[in-house]
């Protein structure tokens, strides 16, 4: 076989080079035709859209054609020529064709018809060659680079903080364990408690659940950092919105206050979306036509819309008085729920809301205390369909205040020693935020259940692949 | 105080508005000066130059400036006027200053006179504050962007692999184990084993130690991915090249053999060094003139030569027949080391090498098999001071050659059956490679300790911060 340069099949559609002999390589979406001619859609990972191969049997022979069927894998060397068939403008004629792998029409589970959703979770291995999840991962890549983009522009580092960790940034439970101890007998001091100096690290150590307080640190010294990396839960939660592992981008700037860090979370997320629909949109416009119609209108809305910002107070009296029956009631105190926060979205403002202030008991001990004695300086974006889509923050930067919080709520100091010692030395006001990535993903694609928007899910009792 | 918008220290020192009234906040590096007028150099990060602040102080009182010492934060407003000193070429004359925070010198562990790489091991949680790690961490995050930046102009989707994972890519043991079971307590099957059915996985999952085998499947549906995120080795290596904890960049091409692997290679780490030279020069010069006054001589030469190219066989060959000493022998079969890499690539070829075709007995079960029967196609870029920084292969994209493989070693199927599933439906060849990240910041700072190339190393005993 002639050896030529691949083109890649989304290059070659946006060719005008008809005429010229070129080489594609891909895995066959279909295969129909006649007596005389085989028609191949053949796609390639690099668009949505498949080329058309057209094949003259006589020329190959039909035993020889034979193994090309759904989910093979074949090099191609053809002329590029200009379609006679509708929806795209050029094909290829076959002149050489050589089959790398084929794949048995009997046992292949990616047949032509259309699979569930939760089919094809249970083969996560295969799914990225669907039309959809080819989609959702090539948009997940672009949302990544948007992110490390915007925030590279901006004079932010991108900091690495651990994963392996031995404090809890949350002050919540529900963490994994990481050892190198034998399970099958674990060691145990003299007083009967497990003996952690023999384990890896000389201690306990968890999965991070958040990179937030490493952060803090690069931002105090770096000026602004972001982090972008695997968080872990271990909430044994079986819904649509939960991962035991996921991906989180938290900027920190050291001299912001909230509203700098709301008008950063603002632009930010516009950037975003605003690049989903610039670099994206043949993806976007397949997973609308599929999933959700709307999704385009979404999009645009929020690009164009300034964001509604109001107080934890001024939100919990709106729903006091909407008339609205809520599953979870709604009082000055409560931790809002997803049916609260997208009333305020979808029914009330009709706009995506930054809610601001809320009650200290219901957020983390590192946020800074407003003087009234009751509230924090936090702030939570929430969006249509989502519900909250960023948590953030003005950080406590007052030793004194930052201590009595943390032994008001019984926390232990020895694994934040450094986070507090920070505030000693060189202390500044700063403030910074998280974004779920895999809560950007959904939004972006209009995907409602977050298994579908990363490659391998961590779900309880699932961690294949 | 004037409310003025900041302005970072990079930009006011190449600014040219002299006269202007601006603001910057910052870290006092030192502050020296006589009975009317304090020189503060100050610094946020947004540059290894510090700013150097003119103070009156009969403006202000001896009082109120007794606390700005070195380590403090404060926000200045000050004309911007030309410098009267050297080394720079503006300064600026204080109006108002406000103090952010304190840092009492009798405490305050980052004093003027540096400190050793090894003290600020111990105080990582300060470190990014000093010229060395300030410098380092910036190089880490334009070395993480321009990876990003590579493979995003060239078509590769960034491709999130699993970090919990109950498969083992090298086929190697020194895992950690993640486990939400009770360690107190393990709870036993009736047969006496570990009952991970109660596991939060449902079963025994480890950290994972490479993205490779996922990575293959992003590949076989996407065309090319990378991979760039955290991998986990539990091995007891207390030396300067290990860490627990490291990251990761590893692309998978759908349809590259081991020469297009090889040439993707050397054009990756050739376009890394360049944008290090093009973007992060002020800190590469000031750690080459600390540290290592060879390290931009080095980071020039391998851009500008072509690597050098030998199979394994002709490397054993010459370096059997230099006549050199070696700690380990060197033979055919052996497992090269650090020693006979770096003899190659610094005496013999004074040039990056790459080897190929290594025998199979010391190389991954994944790799395609030569017809030799002996060696498989396997590529090792080896690199001046640090030997190895590439490993990669074209992958065996042949079922039956594959599993025969992994039953001649005797590796379990069961946790990688999928990987193995691949091979049956739509196989092609592809290729790919990992380079360890922190191996790339080393060649690029010249440092000699992986543990100062990354914010908070994880190692033997220590998982501080």
């Amino acid at each position: 076989m002639k050896q030529l340069k691949r083109t890649t099949i989304a290059d070659a559609l946006k060719s005008v080079e008809t005429g010229k002999e070129i080489n594609v390589k891909g895995w066959v979406r279909t295969r129909r035709g006649n007596k005389n001619v085989s028609f191949v859609a053949l796609n390639d990972g690099t668009t949505i859209n498949n080329i058309q191969i057209v094949i003259d049997i006589a020329l190959f022979g039909e035993e020889f054609l034979k193994p090309i069927t759904t989910g093979s894998c074949i090099n191609v060397n053809g002329i590029l020529v200009e379609s006679q068939g509708q929806g795209q403008s050029v094909e290829i004629q076959a002149k050489e064709i050589q089959i790398y792998g084929t794949a048995d029409p009997a046992t292949y589970p990616l047949q032509k018809k259309g699979h569930s959703l939760e089919f094809l979770r249970e083969i996560a291995y295969l799914r990225p060659r669907t039309n959809t999840f080819g989609a959702i991962f090539r948009i997940r890549h672009h949302m990544a680079y948007a992110i490390h983009k915007y925030f590279n522009d901006r004079g932010f580092y991108y900091f690495h903080t651990p994963i392996i960790t031995a404090s809890d940034a949350e002050g919540a439970g529900s963490m994994f364990e990481v050892t190198t101890l034998d399970m099958n007998s674990v060691p145990k001091t003299e007083e009967g408690k497990i003996d952690f100096s023999q384990d890896f690290f000389g201690r306990q150590t968890n999965l991070t659940v958040s990179g937030q307080l490493e952060g803090e640190l690069g931002a105090m010294a770096l000026g602004a950092i972001y982090t972008f990396g695997p968080t872990f839960r271990a909430e044994n939660s079986n819904t649509p919105r939960h991962l035991a592992e996921f991906w989180m981008i938290e900027p920190e700037v050291a001299f912001n206050d909230n509203t700098d860090n709301m008008n950063l979370a603002e632009d930010f997320l516009k950037y975003l979306i605003r690049y989903a629909l610039d670099n994206c949109m043949e993806d976007i416009e397949f997973l609308s036509k599929m999933y959700d119609n709307e999704l385009i209108d979404r999009l645009n809305f929020v690009v164009n819309n300034n964001f509604v910002r109001l107080t934890y107070t001024e939100g919990v009296k709106i729903l006091e008085e909407s008339g609205q029956k809520f599953e979870f009631p709604v009082y000055w105190g409560a931790d809002l729920q997803s049916e609260h926060e997208r009333y305020l979205v979808e029914k009330h403002f009709k706009c995506p809301v930054i809610l601001t202030d809320y009650p200290k008991e219901i957020k983390s001990f590192y946020m800074k205390q407003n003087d009234d004695g009751k509230t924090v300086r936090a702030m939570d974006v929430l969006f249509p369909k989502i519900g909250e889509i960023i948590g953030g923050s003005e950080r406590e930067e007052n030793y004194d205040k930052l201590l009595k919080r943390v032994n008001e709520i019984g926390m232990h100091i020895d694994p934040i020693w450094w986070y507090l010692e920070i505030r000693k030395f060189g202390t500044a006001p700063h403030a910074g935020f998280g974004l779920g990535f895999e809560r950007l993903m959904l939004f972006v694609t209009g995907m409602t259940n977050i298994r579908d928007v990363i490659p391998f899910p961590r779900t309880p009792n699932n961690a294949d692949f």
